[in-house]
């Protein structure tokens, strides 16, 4: 997956500390500081797979900067990555700002020959993931999500649009093909064959592995979601929607790094979201000091994971209603009100479409965090790496569940119940 | 529909006669003809709705030559439609001739200013629809059209491409929005609804266009037929693959015409062309001068319906198996053959999903043949109104049961029996 060439534009350089300095003193923005330059507080921060990130502090205010590196920071140049990305970061960024404003970060500058962004700066803001194994409740977030959800999928699908600007979204997003390959590659792909990038918390899974390696119906309904992943043109979709995209605080949500944004199917989004917010649940064992210390918190994990779903239905087919004047599920060859009620039902039944592959998206990226090449700190962090897997196991055993027999759960409720109870089971494990 | 401003391209200009004769003139292709320029017969027969279409006849060879005009043809100037459509017409020829080379009609040269394309003169080829009204058995056709459109289709899915191939036809073909907006529109849309556009053979079909308009499980299926046309990208699709797309003797077939092309739902193809079989089928009890004249004839078109969709099944099967290293079903996690099994159950069901979709597209494609702004000349040339009625209102009962019963069809003989049955009934009709 590594042999294309990566454009370079001319002009393109890795930016330090100094050269992100001053490259802000030239811009306008710059004043949004204050201080001199040489009082602003620059640092690298960035700790996920593919950018530069340097968040720059002055008097005044703050940004956040990311540059797109022309490979995979975590692995380096011999695993190039189109800087092209960057681009389309930034047009998602855009659109979602036009959607769901409030709800991702101002961009404040984009400078498409650096493949750089400069963003507002979020504080006080904590990645979800880190305030989830503390143990944080976050009020806001199940309405925000649902809501940043709700605005940018349904905006931009043909229930809103037409057709012809429609795809114009599609032809856009069909270039950032190569960040779409990651996902097949390590998410649909690589989990369920032997594969060198598969790890796993080993030796207490490797019967796990194993068994996921020759499970023909897991094969079989994985080969059918990446197809959907790659052939559902439903709506412009972040494409990485895990609480490590999410930062917040108890009053602000803003969904960050939209780099895998392209036109996807709607349930791959909702199904980050809730596999992210399963797998803390099962990680929970690890996190508490006592045991039953974090049961209140594992309740609120689940009402929030029942919530997310919900609102997400409902404040879709709120908008469908007010603005469903797309080319597609035409309102007027429903005409009168005569015919209104056949219109909700199908909408309904769109609903029950995205839930089923929410189902399965999410079974999915339950399954690669735990034997594929990206794991989550959720469970990373968990020292004892027999509670680990016994967290991980109970993960695994949910997901395939949910992959393989998603007509057992005809609604989100279903899907909480059976967690909480494969939370009480003892998996077996190898060694 | 027609408020898009239309870009003319600097050089564009609408030929004649003589404008295309001097043109060749200028073409190194020009000696194929043979003589002097003066002695090419040249004519302009453009039948079609959209263009211009010339054949020119020298001594030693001919051209067909079609040139998009800036509007639809059959409407003139108040209806613009984008010269741009030549363009897609062309890149899909060429990728038609690269996969199924012998099956379309060569490319001699494409003019990009002109938005005129120049082709081998197909003779003595006829259009399909014209033959079967005249009870013409095409022995090669069921073979021919199976095997374009598995080659066709399989080639251009992700079940043969890369992921990143597959994208960039997704982007380039995107562009054809407008087309994919006339079928979204006329297909889809008007005939389930009250609109100028629509007619049917008055006043004996009243109550059935009547009843089509009140149908809620009709509008709820085609709305979902809709969006499927608009957001699945499965292959590079044909767009228009009727009876008037193909031309042919007893010994060749040739598919033409695509210029609604784009990346789309396989069942599409296949829908169209069983769809007017189907409809040319029902037409017979206009065109036989005796009762039971055509009765082998139609038994020819039913074994045709049924050896297109077996033929089509197992060809994409067969490539599939030869060719199958793109990105989508991957064969390499099915691994070694302990599991290959499973991964030909996986294409058996990708081929059962094909079967649904094209009986839903089949019954759209029928239905506004019949109710909506284009119909097709098998039907329109039955001189008999109220014959005519009767042919049609049987093809829509057909076609509803299709559209909403699907799951009634588990196969393709399930459909040509339910033909014959439909084919013996007296409907009522209005007056």
């Amino acid at each position: 997956m590594h042999d294309n060439e990566i454009f370079v534009p001319e002009g393109y350089r890795i930016l330090d500390v100094e050269g992100v300095r001053q490259l802000i003193t030239e811009l306008p923005i710059a004043g949004a500081l204050g201080g001199s330059k040489d009082s602003w507080r620059i640092e690298e921060v960035g700790d996920g797979n593919l950018n530069l990130v340097f968040l720059v502090r002055g008097t005044t205010g703050g940004f956040a900067v990311k540059q797109a590196l022309p490979y995979v920071r975590l692995v380096g140049e011999s695993w190039p990555l189109p800087l092209s990305r960057a681009h389309f970061e930034h047009s998602a960024l855009v659109h979602q700002a036009e959607f769901a404003s409030g709800l991702v970060p101002s961009v404040q500058h984009y400078d498409a020959t650096l493949s750089l962004m400069i963003m507002e700066l979020l504080e006080p803001h904590i990645i979800m993931r880190h305030g989830m194994i503390a143990g944080t409740i976050y009020p806001r977030f199940a309405d925000d999500i649902s809501s940043f959800m709700a605005r940018t999928l349904f905006n931009t699908s043909p229930f809103a649009m037409s057709g012809h600007e429609f795809k114009s979204l599609v032809a856009h997003f069909a270039g950032n093909s190569a960040m779409c390959k990651i996902t097949e590659d390590v998410i649909f792909t690589e989990p369920y064959m032997p594969c060198e990038n598969n790890r796993w918390t080993r030796p207490w899974l490797d019967g796990w592995a194993e068994t996921i390696r020759q499970d023909d119906d897991l094969k079989r309904a994985v080969t059918r979601l990446k197809r959907k992943f790659m052939g559902s043109t439903e709506a412009m979709i972040h494409g990485d929607l895990h609480t490590g995209s999410v930062m917040l605080t108890a009053e602000d949500t803003r969904i960050i790094d939209p780099e895998f944004a392209f036109m996807g199917p709607m349930g791959f989004d909702v199904g980050a979201i809730i596999a992210n917010l399963l797998l803390n649940y099962f990680s929970q064992i690890g996190h508490e000091r006592n045991i039953g210390e974090r049961n209140d918190y594992r309740e609120w994990i689940l009402l929030t994971v029942e919530k997310v779903w919900t609102l997400f239905r409902s404040r879709f087919l709120e908008l469908w209603q007010e603005k469903g004047s797309g080319d597609a599920y035409t309102a007027r060859i429903f005409g009168d009100d005569n015919h209104a009620a056949a219109l909700n039902q199908e909408r309904e039944a769109w609903m029950d479409h995205v839930f089923v592959n929410m189902m399965g998206f999410a079974a999915a990226k339950m399954i690669r965090r735990i034997v594929g090449i990206a794991h989550n700190i959720d469970l990373e962090s968990i020292e004892d790496s027999r509670i680990r897997a016994t967290a991980e196991a109970r993960a695994l055993q949910l997901a395939r569940d949910l992959m393989v027999n998603s007509n057992a759960y005809p609604d989100i409720a279903a899907i909480t119940t059976t967690a909480r109870r494969v939370n009480e089971t003892i998996p077996e494990l190898t060694g």
